[in-house]
């Protein structure tokens, strides 16, 4: 079990001056403290607009002050929001490498969506995209950490040209990821993505275990698709605390910032009107919270096993008995981190220090003897499944040299791309693009360690057909650079020539014919089996090229854009 | 005389395991000494995939590291790359913020348009357009800083619905604002911008006098209109150093890093063609240094006075006596700030390190005295045109309560807007944009503290003729809401009625006409005075609202919308 401190910085009206200042400064303070004391990470959400409820707005800034006032706790955030609109994935990988080097090393990439009205309308995301969005940056932003450079992306999501993206982060091939699961089914989507789970659903820990449990079974199946170059075998549960040895004082100094934290929560994810800068959502707080369920006089000290969210958000507020016996009870049902709020609506900022000193003393030995034990053992029982599941993440790509920065091409290209083409068939884009993802992925795993000959016989000429098909319809005509004429391809077999295929690309769509080409402007010969294997993304055309497998003749300069103006992710 | 650090933090090639991090913690600590020691600043860039150049993608992340480890020293972004493409300006008015927080109020806001190819191309950004994006977007964060909530925007760079941007910087109204000149002639727009003038093109301290002169001419004068809510008059120039009681050591420790840096800057900011990730800058410039210009063997310890770039780049790299009378000369020319760039080339650590402390004992000292005097006798002597130039800013808008987060409307406005009407006449959007700019502006000033009868003589019914024309031609259909019908504005004169006009809402555009509505769906009874002043950005209609001074008729709900659906830049 690790335990964790957890950040929205938050700041309940009336706003006096001076208050923001003192909050980000008494938040360094206690990590400070946490540090000290042996908590293992710190995390801190990315939240814009959140009034009151979240003042942590730009946490790549705190985190980084937080990196020199502490010796080894994690810095984690909890989440970076990944939507092309709201942080440039570029940005991203350059904000969470550059922690990574302040910090020797000591960051936790959470990830996630967006989720609220005050967010996605704020920064123009739609609602039904942002999955495909967080899919989509995920890929790109672990590619920007390994490629040398980063092949270039083209998605409906965003575009960008082949850059280096520096610098690299310390940690290798990247820092652990996680997402954040607002809702409890988030948790499989993690699992299938073989990343960590942050969960922010308060779950009883008798219920956790059956989360946990399914976890753990599809982190060990097929159905994990690595998300990055590294899995993260993790679940972590948020909680809000405060501790005393007297209960009642405990439930006095932090009953009100819990239930500030569930009510505050509930409003920016439901559906309460909110007026910028007018709402105050502490007074509606106030005047509410019994009606809400979060009833002050409801929570009475009686010395019983903390239930977390039965009769009202009370989380691990209570004395040290009671919340190690709460931790004891996630501890069993498999849970591999507790992180806790303590800075929450109200709460003093030296009721929130004496708890920390106070967790230190009396809730952390319980728990640290033969961890790194466990926790090598579990290591050791995944690493098959986990060696299994990168192996069906695609691979990092290879530019192959003589690409050259070319800023009029690349900024039309941007221009044409991505957004602009987007509103209209926002749906269908998406739908195509999950499609050919899939299709992608699948591909590649029966491509995947074969030899030529399997290869071959089960992609013979009416295969091929399909898949010839399938890349002129898959055709973007504002990725061709103008280019209009014909492509060959000559598949050969054991070196001979087998089948020929010719794709005529027009203005505004393209068609692929069986047999050679007229006037080809590019001929491509290759052997069927690399060729298949190119398609999927199981082998590198540079490489092919170097090794003299792959042969071009005509326009070489057309070459690198084939993948993209067929729909690829990158002009190889 | 202020003196300051400046860090590009660059890596030539070839590269090693761990260098990245070597770079940043050594860098870190060479920080820690310059705050010991008595620098003013440090300078940190904002660069993107410019490798070996600079590594500095994410300055907001290591300045916050800076900040916990330093006490007194100002923490500059030289700069931050305004184009929305890049940073999205709600996540600059964060970041900045939060580094406010974290520091204590010792952030310096530095900004620019981005240069290179690399960068522009890498995010799409549009050359043309990248001086209109700086203007946009300063003028947006800067609101974002002081407003409550931030009313909106709506331009053809960028589109966000009101928000309150949060948290709000320490320094108020916000941190001191400044502008990367890399050529010369950017110093007067610097001034016109009523911002400090970061100087990267290396200019003999003789020549920097005129230069100086004509900025704090123009500061002083009608053209200065601030491009925040506080004007910052200050010159930096930026100069490589090593500093060694020996020249010829100081020479040997330091002229390969100032070649190099001059060397990588024409790489980038010139014609050269790059490979990402495969060009070697250090290779090349190796090769043709000498060629360049940079030849080492043509610098040669003569213990005569500095030249900045007489005979190849050599800045400020010598004795201390040299160097001290380097920066007396840019005293006298009226320079406020010397930047010096220590962390170049292969310069080392130590040899940084060393610098720094030689310079605290041996030149800091020379120039300390009255200094704090010369500043104070600056300011006062500016005061009165300072506050001058505020009063033609554009003042903070208030949003006027009622307005509710709409994510639906808001996502759809968003995604309708911006990019995707941006590239089929980017252009003359843009000649149009900057044209209203210019005429809101000079129509402020016109309107700006003057009695209803001098607004009135000017606007006589002939002037209010080609303003409703104007509106009518700025409808935006896609902030209408679906509105289509009647507009009626009655014009009263001392409380009397005047003037009607009626502007016919359609599905396309808006047409503009004298007389009363047949059938208005509002009607706004308002003084003519007051009426140009809303216009003109003088007077907010919430206050007149609830002074009785703007009565509405019909459906009030549309109110609001009316900025915005005329091209307005927030829908009050």
């Amino acid at each position: 079990m690790r335990f964790s401190l957890f950040y929205e910085h938050q700041l309940p009206r009336p706003w006096a001056d001076g208050q923001e200042l003192r909050l980000y400064q008494d938040a360094l303070e206690q990590v400070e403290i946490a540090d000290r004391i042996g908590f293992d990470y710190v995390w801190e959400v990315e939240h814009h607009f959140l009034e009151e409820y979240s003042h942590s707005s730009a946490p790549e800034v705190f985190l980084a002050a937080a990196s020199q006032r502490t010796k080894r706790i994690r810095l984690g955030h909890g989440i970076v929001q990944l939507p092309p609109a709201i942080n440039h994935p570029a940005r991203i990988a350059e904000r969470i490498a550059t922690l990574d080097l302040v910090s020797n090393g000591r960051v936790d990439f959470g990830t996630g969506e967006a989720s609220s009205s005050a967010e996605l309308g704020g920064f123009g995301v739609r609602r039904t995209d942002k999955r495909a969005q967080w899919q989509d940056a995920i890929d790109a932003v672990t590619r920007m950490f390994v490629e040398e450079p980063f092949a270039g992306w083209s998605s409906p999501h965003f575009r960008m040209p082949p850059r280096n993206v520096i610098p690299k982060p310390v940690q290798k091939p990247h820092p652990p990821l996680w997402v954040a699961c607002s809702r409890r089914e988030t948790i499989h989507f993690a699992a299938r993505n073989g990343i960590g789970a942050l969960s922010f659903s308060f779950v009883e820990p008798e219920d956790a275990g059956r989360w946990v449990d399914e976890y753990y079974r599809i982190i060990a199946s097929d159905e994990c698709v690595p998300a990055g170059f590294a899995v993260n075998p993790n679940v972590t549960v948020v909680l809000p605390m405060m501790l005393h040895e007297d209960e009642a004082t405990a439930i006095d100094r932090g009953i009100d910032g819990a239930h500030f934290f569930g009510f505050a929560l509930a409003h920016y994810y439901g559906t309460t009107p909110h007026d910028p800068g007018r709402t105050d959502v502490w007074r509606e707080f106030e005047e509410r919270r019994a009606a809400r369920g979060f009833d002050r006089d409801q929570i009475i000290a009686n010395a019983e096993a903390l239930n977390v969210n039965v009769g009202s958000l009370r989380g691990a507020v209570g004395t040290p008995d009671q919340v190690a016996d709460l931790i004891r009870r996630y501890e069993s049902a498999g849970v591999d981190q507790v992180s806790f709020v303590l800075q929450a609506g109200p709460n003093r900022h030296e009721h929130i220090c004496e708890s920390l000193e106070l967790f230190g003393k009396a809730i952390l030995p319980r728990f640290t003897e033969g961890r790194e034990e466990r926790e090598a053992a579990k290591a050791e029982r995944l690493a098959p499944a986990i060696e299994a599941a990168l192996a069906r993440r695609r691979p990092a790509r290879t530019l192959p040299p003589g690409y050259r920065i070319d800023e009029d091409a690349e900024v039309s290209r941007a221009l044409r791309g991505s957004r602009s083409s987007r509103p209209r068939r926002p749906l269908r884009d998406e739908v195509r693009a999950a499609g050919r993802k899939r299709a992608a992925q699948g591909f590649y795993r029966l491509v995947h360690g074969r030899s030529d000959a399997q290869i071959e016989r089960r992609f013979g000429p009416g295969a091929q057909r399909v898949l010839f098909a399938g890349m002129a319809r898959a055709y973007d005509p504002s990725a061709s650079g103008g280019f209009r004429g014909e492509l060959e391809f000559r598949l050969t077999r054991d070196g001979r020539p087998a089948t020929a295929w010719t794709v005529e690309v027009g203005d505004r769509r393209a068609r692929a014919k069986p047999g050679r080409a007229d006037d080809a402007a590019l001929t491509l010969i290759v052997g069927a089996a690399d060729f298949l294997r190119i398609l999927a993304g199981d082998a590198n055309p540079a490489s092919l090229l170097m090794d003299g497998r792959l042969k071009l003749r005509g326009d070489f300069e057309l070459a690198p854009r084939l993948s993209e103006m067929f729909g690829g992710p990158s002009p190889y």
